[in-house]
Parts: structure tokens; sequence; C-alpha cells
């Protein structure tokens, strides 16, 4: 099993700090190629029909371009359902729908008791969803890249379910919106703009502030950072500690031979911040998904994954090596099965991917590491810096205040206090990307659900035996709220026709 | 003075009727070039200062495109406005901003009792707010017209108040919204999508109903005939049973000789249709301006034109020509001066305008004419001769369900009756674009404002002695609402700094 992670896009100047840290990434983007790995890949599967629809390249302008093909996932099969029983859409993200599909059990689950139709739409440019007929012709260059932003994204999903909606003769079903992560982000966003064609959205893990200024930059790594502390004081220590070390041993005239050895890569190191980059990852990863049961999202994990990569970090003896302590934490991450002969660090360094493509376009989060809270080198996030590799690497000039000019985010709680309803956000605080997300109630109906020991989007996974009683809870709520929306808008129909 | 309509893009199949209609415009289509002729031009030009704010092409995508230079006007000049006082931004329509600045008093008059700013934004590919250099180039093909939409013109109004409140220090000042006829359709679409930019809007006379079959098609034409036949029965059927006598005459040897004749055109006509619009528009615009005084918003008019025209019309003795009575009826509305001395029908019939590029693309706004109350030839739209005829003329494929996918519109009191807030709806219902309005009341703060003797946006006009009670009142009502978004913002904002 390869561990896929497409390399950096940030640069930073010496003065600044010693490493060069890269985009942290959604969960979504490492998705695809790894979707045949997954036992829990035809979880699901029989439950729905693969379709596609038609799609317009550019909703926002009327020039000439082709079409493409979006795929969608639509369960139950014909006949299974009647109008105007309501419709769950889950808003595709990053990645293979499949994968998220697969992922995302609780709305399968929750469906049948609602006689909801369920849609997983995929975003485009991801998956099988792609322009210009090919990934290879999508992802050619900034010009065939262009129209993979958000604001088309959720346009393509408004005209599905018009689209849909007519041909089932399902014009009065409500529909409700479903998204993790930054699917999270679409179907908040979705709700907001687009109140006419979806009664409500269930946005967990959704850091739709973690732009400009609006979240503290440092939030993500801070949070990482005490995942590791709450578990073990000395396993954050040693972390802390390790990426010297790691350094230092590189500079040895055959330090990296040895440190390729060390952490039984496939092949030679060219330098220290290809292992640090590694090693990141597997920690960013770990704080996501660090679930209350043995799980298989990203990788293979046991229950409670950061606690027993601490419990490897401190079981060595006094005095052990640093980096020895290093491995066996992040073997937990990479080789919990036990199966990899050899580590592969990066697949194609140079490969573009989907993600990086948003992040230095639209989806510019800033994201610094400070250096009293985080276990990382200490960063501070440089726009000039970022800008300029962003142009170097995809041609492209971020438009970092974009997304806040087109979906607001600055003083949320007082604009949407008195606009918008129906929206849930959930945020588990052990998810390094809670700091970006809405942790307060804006109004009655735009509410947060907050728990303290959940991780990325795990209210969307599908139950299982060992979820912990506040999981349990948590989603009974958030079956309560969308009942309740579901509840006023069929009254409110019922008072109209009268 | 010449008339400037450019023609027709509808064509009917002779089974339907006989006449083909074309299609109705709002009044700021034939604003440019006739605005130097207007005594009205210069009234405010003192208050304001003109500026150009570099404005991106496509918002929505990172295709990249050439910047234009977007104008706007905005008093009173520097250091007489001090931030956090509000500021009142007014959404440029489908003509030159000076001409629309110079028809809104209402905003101009008020603003200084608000301490507030004043914006009027020119709208993209009108004025001189042209994309690739200049008009000709902006207009050349389907190609450079692709970007005349409605979102990115909302999208440049985001931007441009973004900017301007950043270089003004003015994060915190509130932005109302203000915009009469497809203008105000700008401003509650743009309070709708962009809530956190602007605290509410003041939508006068915005047909927003005016799509697919929410409203119902007839109406526009319904009510220019009923504008009418209140204030003459007789009038009514004179022009209701004339345009048969136009088309018989027409098919004479020697008819449409006699016509241009009767009718002091400057150039033959080449047919009856020709006339038959010129007529129509002049009996739509009509009931557009039919204000309680005199004004100068098309043309330089008496008080309540429409009774005027009547007059005339109803004038003749029993039994004369129902062609002369037409002719001095329509010569109320073309010469009121009586400084002409021919009528030119058309400029340059094939001449592209911006606003049937829109009618051509997405603002699809169906109307027909009905044989039960219009006065006009009846007519059913048909939408694929429409589309056809888009197509030839401008190369473009119309998207007639885009606008109510973009920005809804069905069951728009339900949708909106937990959603959105502050929006004044205001509608006078002699205007036939009222037909298409939102003619009450969805929530606490979504209000529809209507006046049985109002006609298109007169609210916007400056004030006049010889206004009305219902005027002044219906004035005071939206300085009331709009004083209390202000105040609300305010003490929302003290509450939130304690």
């Amino acid at each position: 099993m390869k561990p896929l992670f497409v390399m950096i896009i940030f640069v930073i100047t010496a003065a600044e700090s010693a490493s060069i840290p890269h985009i942290p990434r959604f969960p979504g983007q490492s998705a695809g190629s790894r979707l045949r790995n997954h036992a829990a890949a035809t979880h699901h599967a029989s439950k729905y029909d693969t379709r596609y629809f038609h799609q317009r390249l550019d909703h926002f302008s009327f020039a000439e371009a082709p079409g493409f093909k979006q795929r969608y996932l639509v369960g139950p099969s014909a006949g299974l359902w009647t109008p105007p029983s309501p419709i769950f859409f889950y808003c595709g993200n990053e990645g293979d729908i499949e994968w998220f599909s697969d992922n995302t059990g609780f709305v399968w689950e929750i469906a049948p008791a609602f006689s909801a139709l369920v849609i997983f739409a995929e975003h485009r440019y991801y998956g099988e969803s792609m322009p210009f007929g090919s990934r290879e012709e999508a992802y050619k260059d900034a010009k065939s890249l262009s129209y993979l932003t958000t604001e088309q994204a959720i346009a393509d999903f408004a005209t599905l379910i018009i689209d849909l909606k007519r041909n089932l003769s399902a014009e009065d079903s409500p529909v409700v919106l479903f998204g993790g992560s930054y699917g999270g982000m679409l179907a908040a966003w979705m709700r907001l703009k687009y109140p006419h064609i979806a009664i409500g959205a269930l946005a967990s893990s959704a850091p739709i502030l973690q732009f400009e200024d609006i979240a503290p930059p440092e939030s993500f790594y801070d949070i990482v950072s005490s995942d590791f502390k709450r578990e073990s004081r000395n396993c954050f220590d040693v972390i802390k500690n390790s990426w010297d070390v790691l350094e230092a041993q590189g500079k040895y005239d055959d330090g990296l031979v040895k440190l390729s050895r060390k952490f039984r890569l496939c092949k030679e190191l060219n330098n220290t911040q290809q292992l640090s980059d590694w090693l990141d990852s597997a920690y960013s990863y770990l704080a996501m998904v660090d679930y209350p049961y043995a799980s298989n999202f990203l990788m293979p994990l046991p229950a409670y994954p950061i606690k027993e990569v601490c419990k490897k970090v401190d079981g060595f003896p006094d005095g052990a090596d640093f980096l020895d302590r290093i491995f066996a934490g992040a073997s937990i991450y990479y080789n919990y099965t036990g199966s990899v002969d050899c580590f592969d660090l990066e697949d194609d360094p140079h490969g573009m991917s989907g993600w990086d493509w948003q992040a230095c376009s639209e989806m510019v989060m800033p994201l610094s590491r400070s250096k009293e809270n985080s276990m990382f080198p200490a960063y501070e996030f440089n726009y000039s810096a970022f800008a300029d590799e962003c142009s170097q690497s995809y041609g492209v000039k971020p438009r970092p205040a974009w997304i806040t000019t087109e979906f607001g985010g600055h003083d949320i709680s007082k604009v949407l206090k008195k606009f918008g309803s129906n929206i849930i956000f959930s945020n588990g605080l052990l998810d390094p990307w809670s700091g970006g997300g809405v942790l307060q109630n804006i109004s009655h109906s735009i509410v947060a659900l907050v728990t303290e020991l959940g991780a990325h989007h795990i209210d969307l996974r599908a139950s299982t035996k060992d979820d912990p009683e506040w999981l349990v809870e948590l989603r009974e709520m958030e079956i309560k709220l969308i009942k309740g929306w579901i509840d006023d808008y069929f009254q409110e129909r019922a008072s109209y026709s009268l």
C-alpha cells in the first residue's frame, strides 16, 4: 500500500523557519486511487445506481465550452421511493464520490426512516466527473482547470437537483444537504446561496472560517499538537524535538542513507524535508481520524490511533534513539496491518492534484505553526511566498479574499443572526479543522453542535457497536433537527394548499 | 430628437397572431445616447465624483481574461463623509449610470439625513464600463458578450463595495442597496446572495417573478391595456381596433406611402409592422411613466400622460379616422414639445443592444398578449421560436430556467418566509412590470409596498411639489424601514463591542 502525498506549494524564507511545511489537506484528496483497497468500498454499493448528468462547464457566463458528464449515485432504486418524500443530497468533495459514499454511512442509515431518496453527487474535476473528456485533459493547464471552483461546483449541484426533481416529478420533495469537510463547506454555502433548492444543510467539520484572518492561522497545528499532548506529554516532547534530530542526522556524510534505512524507505532520501513532510502528514491525518473505534478511512487504524502512536513512542526504554521512537509511532499510521515492506514517500511529487489547484486559486486557507503550542517547526504563513509558488507551480494567481467576498465569513454571527436558517455546523474538537469551524449557535436554526472528543466528521460515518454515548447523542440531535426542518416544510406546504 | 428603439427578437407563426411583438424593455435600455438631451442630466452632477475601479471580467472562473474599468459615481466628496456612517449603493442597470443617478433623486435626497455616502455603480457592458476596451469590441460577438450576466454584475458590485470599504477604512459602515426596474432585481438578488455585504435592499419595480411560469405572461400587456381603459373605455377600444385598420391600410397599393405621410415618418415604411412596434413601444413606455406630474424620464411628458393621450384619441368628432386619433395620441409620447419635424422609427434595427443580449441569454421573461384583456394583437409566447431567433440574431442559446435556478422565484413566499431579511419590494400597480413583482409581504422584514396609482419606480425619483400624498407616505415608509435596518445594525454592533 502506498501513501499518496503529493507535495508542497509553500515556500518560506530561512529566517522564518528551518522547515518547509506543505499544505494540509482534507482527507478526500487521497481517496481516489486507494478506493479499491478499502474493505468498505462495496459496503453500500448494492444500495445505489450510478448515473451521469450532462453538466454545463461554465454556469456564470455564456462562453461556449464543452459540457461534461457528472457522476452521481442514487438509491434506493426506481420504484422504491415516492415523492414528495425527502431527498438527501450529499455534496461531493475533492475525491471519488464512491469513497465518500462508503464513508458517509450516516446518510444511508437514516434515509429509510425518512423514506428519503439518497443522492451522492461527485464534484467536478474529481473521480469520473472530468471536463474535457479525461483527467489528463482536465488537468492539462491553468486554462483547463479554470472552471474548478466552488461556485461552479455548487451550481452543478443546484442544476442537477432541479433537473432530477423535474424528471422524478418530485418538485415538492424537500432537499436536505449533507457534506463533510470541504463537502460540508459546500453544503453550508449552498444552503446560504440556494435556499430555494434545499431546506437545510448538515455541514460536518466544515472550516468555513479558515480564510483570511477570521480564524487564527495557528489553530490547525495547535490542535494536532494538543491531540498528542493530551495522550502523553512525553510523546508530544519527543515529536517536538525530533525535527532537529532528524535534520542534524541528515547533515552527516551518510546521514540520508542511514535515515532511509532507519525509516525503511523504498527509495533513498534526497533531503530530510521529504521525511519531515511524510511525518507531518501522518500526525495531521491522525488528528483528523482519531476515532474511538478501529476504522479504515484513510488507512486501516486501531481505535484511538493517537493513543497507540504515543504508546509506541513512549514505550522505549529511557535513552532510546529519538528516531526509533518516531518511526515506531509513524508505523502505526502507515503500516498498522504490518504488510508494508518499504515506504514510498511520494508517488509523483510534481503531479497536479485538484486540491492543490483549489488551494492555490480560491481556497486559500492560511496556516501557521506556533512556536509555543505546536509540536511542529515554527512557521508563519507568508502570503507572497505562497502566491509566488502558486504562480510558478500552476500558473494561477490566488484570489485570497474571494471566498469571503462570495460566501462571507467575517462577522458571521452578526450577518446570519437575522439571515438564513436551517444549518447544522457539527465539529469535534479533536479535529484540527475545528479551529476554522462555526462553534457557537448563530440563531435558533443555525446551530453549532460541538463534541469534545469528536474527530473529522465522525458523525457522518456509519454507526458501529463501539460508538460512544456522546456520538450516539450527537447523531440523534442531528436527526431530530433534520426531522424538524422536514416537518416544518410539510406543515407549511399543507397550510398553503388549504 | 430620435426615438431609439432597437428591434425585435421574437418571431411567431402566422397561426398565432398577425403581429410580431418585440421585447418590452425596461426604460434603461434607451438611456445612454439620450442622456445629453435631458434637462435633468446635470441636476446632481455637482454632488458626485466620477471614479473607475479595475474590475475582474470573470469572477467565477480562473480563466485569464482582461479586466475592465467600471465607472462609479460617489458623493459627497472626500472629507464630507465619515465612516461608520452608512453607504447607500445604487445597483446600476442596463444603461448609462449618470442617467440613473439623475433619475434616482430619492437616494440623493435622503442621504444627508442618514449622513450616508452615495455610490452609483455602473453595470458592466453599459455606459462607459466596457470590457475589451470599447463598446465595439465588447459587443463584437457572442464570445465577447458572454460575460454580460447578472451574476457577474452582482459580483462586480460585491467586489467594488469590499474594496471601497477597505480603502475608506469603512469596514463597519452598513451598506444599503437601491435599485429600480432591472436594477431593483439586482438589488434584491444581491441582498439574498451577499447578506454579508449589504444589510438590506430597496428593490423598486423589480419584476423578479417574471420568469418561466411564475407570473402570468399576460400581465404586462394586460396592465398596459387597463391603464388606458381606466382613463377611457373609448380610448382602449380605438387602440384595440387600430391594429387591423393599420394593417388593412398597409395592404392598399399606396398604403405604406399614405401611412408614412399620415404618421409623418422621415423614411417610408417597409411594412406596417414597423409602425405597430413604434406604437406598441409608446403605449408600453407610457404605462411605465404614467406619473402624476410632468416628467422627463424617457421623453418630456405632461402629468398623467395616458390621460392626455386618451384626451387626444377621444377628442376627435364622431366618425373621425381611427389612425388620425392614433397619431394624435402617439404624438403626446413622441412629440410633446412639438419640436419633431418627422419621426424616425428605427435607428439601426440590427444594432445589438445589451438588453436584447441579456433577454436572449438568461433574462428570458415570457410575455404574451391576451385576447380578452389586452388592447394589443393577441400573442402567445412561443419559446422555441424565441430561442431560434436568439440563436440567429446573437448566436446564443437562451437558458430560460437559469435565473430561477440561481436566484429562486418559485414559491418565493414559502422559501423566504424563514430565510432572508430586510428587503423592500415596492411596486405601483399602474406599472406593467408590477405583474412580475412581489406584491405581498413575505415576512416581518421582507415586505411589499404596493401603491395603486404608482408607475415604474416612481418612489426612486426626486420629490416634486406635485407629489400626491400616497407617494409622500410611501417614501416615508421606505425611509422608516431603512432607518430601522440601520438602527438595528448599530445597536447590534454596540452590543457586540460591550
